[in-house]
C-alpha cells in the first residue's frame, strides 16, 4: 500500500446549492471533477454569475492533471471558462457534455486553446495515478456519467447527478451492473448526490410526463407553449414525438433552446421528425391549434424568451386568449416570486397556465429520491461515505440514510462543507486541513475582457473601488417613477467628476423608464435588468470603467 | 328591487398574496371584510410590515358601518390597528379571532377605544342594509367563519379561508348545510379563496399529521422540537394530547406561541392535560427524552424563537446531537432561503431536521384543493363568481374551475385585482371604476408613535425625506467585515451634519458586527436585522428622526 495521502477537496457545492467542483489529490497529482457555476441570490444584486474560487487549483497549477465532467448542466460546467482562464487543463467528458462546454468556450473566445477529450460511458482513462471509468447514469440531461476513480488507496465513486430511471426515454438503462461490480470488489469512498434526500420513495421516470402532455396537446384548442430547460433533451424528444402524433408543428424559441436542440440533433441524441419544425417567424401565421412552441426561460429570468413572451415583448410569439402555457420545470429555490410574476403576466394575456404538482405530473425531477439513494448506497457499500451536492441539512440527512450500512463495512460518514478536505491514508480517513475557497462574483461583461473584468474580488473594499446604486421610487400601481431617480455611488469616480456624471446617469435611467412598456414597469426584475444594462453601457463609455451596478427599486 | 348599486371593492389580497381586505358598498353603506397585513418582500428592505392603503375607507369614513372578520390570521387581521387609527369602526368576529385582535390592539395601546363585538357561528347581525350570517368553516385556525351577506340585491357569500376537513380535530364540522341552503335559495355572488387552486384533489384532514408525530415522538431518543404557527390550535392540541400519551412534557417557546396558547386555553379552545406543561426555564433540566418544545418562528424570521434556537442563542433551549427538529408549517413563498439557512444551522448542531413533503405528512395545508373549491362552487351555484385571495394566475385558474356552472345559472366570472371594483345593479354585474389602493409600508416603530411614524408614504420622494443604507462587505467564509462599513444616506440630515453622524453610525454598525457570534455573522438575515435595530436606536436618539434603514450586506 502507498505512503501518499489521498485528499478529497470540495471547492464548491457542498453546503451550498450549485457551482459543484471537487478536487481529488493523490500525492502531487490532482484531478478536478466538474466546475460549475450558480446564479446569484437576490442578495447579490448586480452580479451575473457566481463561480467557485479556484485559488487552490491555481496555487497547485503544476499538479492539476485534468478536469473530468459528469454532465452538462450549468452547475457542473458553467465555471469552466473561468477555470480555464486560470489554468488550461485538458477536459474529459461525453460528447453532449463537451458540446455544451464548447458553446460556452466559444462565447468567451477560448475554444481554440481548449483541450477537449471525448469519452464514452464504459471507457477508462489514466490520469497519473488515477484510473477513471465513466459509468452511464440516468438524469434529466442526456449523456450523464458517474465516475469510478481507482486510486492507489482504493476506489472512489462520484455519482454526479442521477436518478435511477427504470424506463428512460432513450432506453439506455442506468449502468447498475458496473457499480455493483465495483461495490463487490470494495469501494473506499462514495460521493453521492443529496439534492432530493428529503423526498421519500422513488422519483418518477421521465416518461411519467407523457400522459400529461398528451392530455394538454389533445385538449388545447389553440397554441401550446412549453417552457422547459433547453438541456432536457429527453423531454424535448417526447414533446417532438407527441407533436408529430397529434399533428402539431414545433417551434423552438430562445437562444439556448435553439443551440441546445441543434447540438443534440447533430449528435444524434434528438430525433426530429421530417417537416415537423416551424421557424419562429412563422408561428403566428400557422393555425394556432397546429402549433407547439418550446421556449427557454423557466425561472422567470427577466431577459429570457419566456419572460419576454409573458409581457408580450417577443418578436415571434404573442400569447392570445385560449393558448395554454405549460411550465415543465422545477422551481429553483429563490425564483418563486419571479416565476409567479411571469405566470401572472401570462394569465393576464388570457392564456391558461399549467404549472405545479399534479397527477400525471407536468415535470419530474432528475434527482433520485430516498429509495434510489439507498439503492446506490447498498450497491456500492463503501468504506467511507461523503454526501455531496446539497445544503448542510440535506447532506446531514443523506448521511443518516447510510447508517444501516455500518454492518456492511461502512466505517465512517463525513459531512464536509466546501473547503473542508478529507484525508485518507493507510490508517483510514479523517477530516483534513481547510483550503481557501469562496465565491467569485462575475459581471459577465464583454467577451474581450473576461479575465480582467470577471472578478469582482478586486472590488473587495467597496469604499475604494466602485459601485453605483441607482435608486428608483416607483409607484406600483401607476408604474410611474416618483421624482428623479437617485443614484448612489462610492469609490467609482472622484467627487469632482461625480456630480456631472451622475446627473447624466439619472437621465439614462429616466430614459430607460420612459421607454419601457407599462407591463415591464410593473415587473421589477425586468426593470432592474434594463436599468443595469443601459447604465452599464453609458458608464463604461464615459469612464472606461465597469462599476458594480445595483439598481434598487423602491415601491412607494 | 332596489335602485341603488352594490359595489364590491377589493382593497387588498386580489392579485397579490396577503393583506386581504374587501369593502362591500350598497348605496351609502359600507362594510369591510377583513383588514390583513403582509410581510414585506426581500425587495422592501427596511420595512417591517405592509398593509393595504385604506384611503378609500378614509375618504368614505361616514359611510363605513363595520369591519367583519372571517378569522384571526395575520393576513386577515394584521392591518386592523392601522385601519382603526384612521377610522374607529366597530369590529365583529368570533371569540378567538377577537382575542387575537385584542392582543394586537393592546400592543398598540388602542384597545380601550376599540368597539369589539363577539359573534358566534350561526349568528346573524344587521349592519344597515346588510344582514350578515356567520357560517362555520374549517381551516388551519380555530373559530373560522365564512360570511353570508344578504343585501337588497341578493346574497353575497364570502368564504374567507377554508378547507373542507371531513374529520376536524375538534369535531366541529364545516357547516355545509347552511351554505347549501343559501345555494338553494339563490346566491348573487360568490367570493372564494384561491390559495390552493393549483392543487388537484382534496387537501388532507388536519388529523393526517398525527401518525407522523406519533412516529417521531416515539422514535426520538432525545428532545423533539416542533416549529409551527402559534395560531395552529388544532395542531397544538394534537401535539399536547400525543405528548401526554407518550409521557413527554411540553414547553411553549416564543412570545407569540405563549400568548396564542394562553388565549386559546382561556377560551376553552385548547385543552391542556394536567401537569403536562414545562416552563421554558426548566427545559434543560428535564430528561431530554421526556421533552417536547413547541416553538414559534417557522419562516426563518431572524428574530424569531426558532431562528434563535437554531444559532444557539436562546436562553431556554440549546439543541444537542440527537434532538429532532420538526418543521410543521408551510413555506411562505420568498422565505425558502431563510428557512434553508435556519435548517443548516440546526443540522450543524447535530439535530435531525424533519421537513418537507412526506407520507404521512408533517404538515397539511389549511386551504382547500381543487375538489373542495368545486364542491363549494357546486353547493353555492352563484350567479356571479369572483375568485379572491391569490395571485392573478391563481384567480384565473379558479375562474376556469367554475366554467361548468354555466348550465347551473352562473352568468359571469370576474377576475378583479385590488382596486378594480365590481358593480351590480338590477341589470347585472360589470367591472366598475378603479379606486385608490396601494401598499403602506410600515416601520413598526415604538408604540407611542404608531400613527405618525407608521406610514412611509410620507417618504415617497426618497431624495428628500430620508433613508440610510449601511453597506457591509462580509467575507462569507471568515464572517469578518472587510474594512469599515460604508453608510449611504440621502435626504436624512444635511451635508454638514452628515459626515460626523455617519462616522459615529459606522462605529455603531462595527460594534454590532463585533459583538455578534460567528454563526450570526454568517447569517445575513440575522445580521441585517441586528444592524437595523441598533442603527435605528442610535439615529433616533441623535436626530429624533426615523429614517428608512436598509442594511446591504455584500459578500466578498
Amino acid at each position: 500500500m502507498s505512503d501518499q495521502k489521498l485528499k478529497v477537496i470540495p471547492l464548491g457545492g457542498l453546503g451550498e446549492f450549485g457551482m459543484n467542483c471537487m478536487a481529488i489529490r493523490y500525492g502531487d497529482d490532482i484531478i478536478v471533477v466538474d466546475a460549475g457555476m450558480m446564479f446569484p441570490d437576490a442578495e447579490l444584486l448586480g452580479v451575473d454569475i457566481v463561480t467557485p474560487d479556484f485559488a487552490y487549483l491555481e496555487e497547485n497549477k503544476e499538479f492539476v492533471r485534468a478536469l473530468v465532467l459528469t454532465h452538462g448542466h450549468e452547475d457542473h460546467i458553467g465555471g469552466i471558462p473561468f477555470l480555464l482562464s486560470q489554468l488550461n487543463i485538458p477536459i474529459y467528458g461525453t460528447a453532449f457534455t463537451l458540446a455544451l462546454v464548447e458553446r460556452r468556450l466559444e462565447e468567451h473566445e477560448m475554444l481554440d486553446e481548449a483541450r477537449l477529450h471525448r469519452v464514452k460511458p464504459g471507457q477508462k482513462i489514466e490520469l497519473g495515478p488515477f484510473h477513471v471509468e465513466f459509468v452511464h447514469v440516468t438524469h434529466s440531461i442526456v449523456s450523464c456519467v458517474a465516475l469510478a476513480i481507482t486510486t492507489p488507496l482504493g476506489v472512489i465513486i462520484h455519482t454526479g447527478d442521477f436518478k435511477v430511471d427504470p424506463t428512460p426515454t432513450d432506453n439506455v438503462l442506468f449502468d447498475l451492473h458496473t457499480l455493483a461490480e465495483y461495490g463487490k470488489r470494495g469501494v473506499l469512498l462514495l460521493l453521492s448526490d443529496s439534492t432530493n434526500v428529503d423526498r421519500p420513495g422513488y422519483t418518477a421516470s421521465e416518461r411519467a410526463v407523457l400522459p400529461r402532455f398528451e392530455e394538454i396537446f389533445n385538449r388545447a384548442e389553440r397554441r401550446v407553449v412549453v417552457a422547459c430547460f433547453s438541456s432536457s433533451i429527453h423531454r424535448l424528444q417526447q414533446i417532438l414525438d407527441l407533436a408529430a402524433t397529434v399533428g402539431r408543428k414545433v417551434a423552438f424559441i430562445g437562444r439556448s433552446m435553439l443551440s441546445a436542440t441543434e447540438i443534440a440533433h447533430n449528435l444524434g441524441l434528438l430525433t426530429i421528425p421530417d417537416n415537423l419544425l416551424l421557424r419562429p417567424q412563422d408561428i403566428m401565421s400557422v393555425a394556432p391549434h397546429k402549433v407547439v412552441c418550446v421556449v427557454s426561460g423557466t425561472q422567470g429570468e427577466p431577459m429570457s424568451a419566456m419572460s419576454r413572451v409573458a409581457v408580450d415583448n417577443h418578436k415571434s410569439l404573442s400569447l392570445e386568449r385560449g393558448d395554454v402555457v405549460v411550465h415543465s420545470a422545477r422551481i429553483i429555490p429563490g425564483n418563486e416570486k419571479a416565476i409567479g410574476r411571469m405566470m401572472n403576466h401570462i394569465a393576464r394575456r388570457g392564456a391558461e397556465v399549467v404549472a405545479g404538482s399534479m397527477n400525471p405530473p407536468i415535470h419530474v425531477s432528475g434527482h433520485g429520491s430516498q429509495e434510489e439513494l439507498k439503492l446506490l448506497l447498498n450497491l456500492i457499500r463503501p468504506r467511507y461515505f461523503v454526501p455531496i451536492h446539497g445544503e448542510y441539512w440535506q447532506m446531514s440527512k443523506h448521511a443518516a440514510l447510510a447508517s444501516h450500512l455500518r454492518s456492511y463495512g461502512l466505517e465512517d460518514t463525513f459531512i464536509l462543507e466546501t473547503g473542508q478536505t478529507l484525508e485518507i491514508d493507510r490508517h483510514g480517513a479523517r477530516k483534513g486541513e481547510k483550503v481557501t475557497v469562496g465565491r467569485i462574483c462575475i459581471d459577465s461583461g464583454s467577451i474581450d475582457e473576461i479575465v480582467e473584468d470577471m472578478v469582482i474580488r478586486d472590488r473587495r473594499h467597496l469604499s475604494e473601488d466602485g459601485f453605483v446604486i441607482p435608486i428608483i421610487a416607483i409607484d406600483k400601481h401607476t408604474g410611474k417613477c416618483e421624482g428623479l431617480p437617485e443614484i448612489v455611488s462610492r469609490g467609482f469616480v472622484s467627487m469632482e467628476e461625480r456630480s456631472e456624471l451622475m446627473a447624466s446617469a439619472r437621465q439614462v435611467v429616466l430614459r430607460t423608464l420612459e421607454t419601457s412598456s407599462n407591463e415591464e414597469r410593473t415587473d421589477w426584475g425586468v426593470m432592474q435588468e434594463k436599468i443595469r444594462a443601459d447604465l452599464k453601457r453609458f458608464l463604461n463609455k464615459q469612464t472606461q470603467r465597469r462599476p458594480l451596478i445595483m439598481p434598487v427599486i423602491l415601491e412607494v
